[in-house]
């Protein structure tokens, strides 16, 4: 069996190209662009919670790196360096294969370098750490949103939380409905180039993990204002219309998770540049809902502007 | 049973002081000092692995963050920022209060900020990044040792082994020799200052967690160079001596690991002045050896210049 110096060397160690000293020592180095602020995320994976036992170790390798690219996205920040520390339960030399090409692949797409890590023995856990790299003033943190302000949504959300409801035996998908729907599960893209994108023209921004309404809902908080949905403009991707069951459709849609779109909020002023954007980048951007004066939270309103009561509030790792 | 956010905000967001905006966004953001090398690391801790089922939390989180400080510390690097990435078996409030009184302790006397994490349900894993500065002409890389050079090590190395040892049942000792080694087990305190006082003055260093004889293997092979080390020189703290084990003593000197000291090398016109830095620091700085020409790896000579044997070669998480 391979010792543990020998795989991470073999697989991933990789000369440094942007940073001053990669893996191999105590600590990575890096020069920071001059007057950049320095963003960092980090993410942890767990076998059985965040990913079925048994998932193809490729795919995993590019979904925790986008998981975490997906934080990054949502500050506006350019990826710079990643550091990826895994407990696996065996020293499996084709699995590490396997979740390297992927790792790499996510990476070199996005021009992150990984810079350091850790490897040992454990029930299977991915923590990945992304730095990257934004100014000050163009930073969209959560807690810029402004009253009056639209809330906008990339792509769609659902797909991938009906996905995991097909695994789980609660719903029968089939065909391209099928596939799509695992595709988004198993391989999120992250909105980096939105991201970058969105600098200078949105204001506040989150990435959808949790559920569209638990992360609009930390935007609504941390900005002290509240979040108007107008429900019949949540974007329904064409692949998930006809979903046999409509109360699940909606709850995936509103609570389900794990979408890695981008959610951001904007001064009406820019609505042509976001749109733009939109169609530069071949990705479809919807005015979702306004940002409300006062702790409102988020509510979801038909287009009379009466509340629509959702079921489920979001994911959380600790609750029911 | 409190929710994943609510046990977060509880245990480990407090109001940021170094940084640009801590826990509770997207990413984390700090604003680099101008002219500076940004160093990280990070470190995965798992239970049965790194530490034991039933640890003490407090000392564990005291511990966690001391062996990620113990990188900065052997790159000269300055602390700044550090995330915390967790997974629990279940959101016990007793245990993460305790966890976290511990790392914050740990961080409070090192300067070092809690900027960001994650907290999962999963079999205990605790991964730690931390990030820290220092110049580029001053970090202490693993690939800068020169032939002719003296080899340091602070303080002594083998207590925590050797606290293991007893643990296991491989060893049984008593009084404050137990006292001693399960202290420097449980509880070690990174040469912080230390790497921060060898800026200017050693060249390349390494902190000891895989074991003297496996690290100091490390800056010869990265700096093609060969290291002698004089046995009789190595440091014995004054509490192992008088061990009833003599050849698991030597063992866990030389290759027992868990020490966090740092050993480093370093021209012989500097030797006044590292030998002020431990009068300074109160810590014991002991020359054991010396740098020679050629990939000759790390041998034990006795003062005849006579290589000694060694049994293990160093501590290997995927090895026997």
């Amino acid at each position: 069996m391979a010792s543990e110096f020998d795989l991470i060397q073999r697989y991933f160690t990789r000369p440094a190209e942007k940073a001053v000293l990669g893996v191999g020592d105590d600590c990575a180095l890096w020069e920071p662009s001059p007057g950049m602020l320095q963003a960092v995320s980090t993410d942890m994976l767990i076998e059985g919670r965040h990913f079925l036992a048994g998932t193809d170790p490729e795919k995993l390798g590019r979904k925790a790196l986008a998981v975490n690219l997906s934080d990054l996205a949502a500050m506006g920040a350019e990826p710079r360096h990643a550091l990826l520390a895994i407990a696996l339960p065996a020293a499996d030399e084709k699995w590490i294969a396997s979740f390297a090409r992927g790792f790499f692949a996510q990476a070199a797409r996005h021009g992150i370098e990984l810079i350091g890590g850790d490897t040992t023995r454990g029930p299977l856990a991915i923590s990945i750490t992304v730095i990257g790299e934004v100014s000050r003033d163009h930073a969209l943190r959560r807690d810029a949103a402004l009253a009056g302000e639209d809330v906008w949504l990339s792509g769609g959300t659902g797909a991938a939380a009906l996905g995991l409801a097909h695994l789980q035996g609660r719903v029968q998908l089939a065909g391209e409905q099928l596939s799509h729907c695992l595709a988004r599960l198993d391989d999120p893209d992250p909105r980096v180039a939105l991201g970058l994108r969105l600098r200078g023209i949105a204001r506040a921004a989150i990435d959808i993990s949790d559920g569209l309404l638990a992360d609009l809902g930390h935007i609504a908080e941390n900005s002290g204002v509240g979040i108007d949905i107008h429900a019949d403009r949540l974007p329904v991707e064409p692949a998930l219309r006809g979903c046999a069951d409509a109360d699940l459709l909606l709850e995936c849609i509103a609570a389900g998770g794990d979408d890695y779109e981008l959610a951001f909020t904007a001064p009406a002023a820019n609505r042509a540049a976001i749109e733009q954007i939109g169609s530069d980048l071949g990705l479809c951007l919807t005015a979702i809902g306004v940002v409300v004066p006062g702790n409102a939270g988020v509510n979801f309103r038909d287009p009379g502007g009466q509340p629509v009561k959702m079921a489920r509030a979001g994911f959380d790792h600790f609750g029911a």
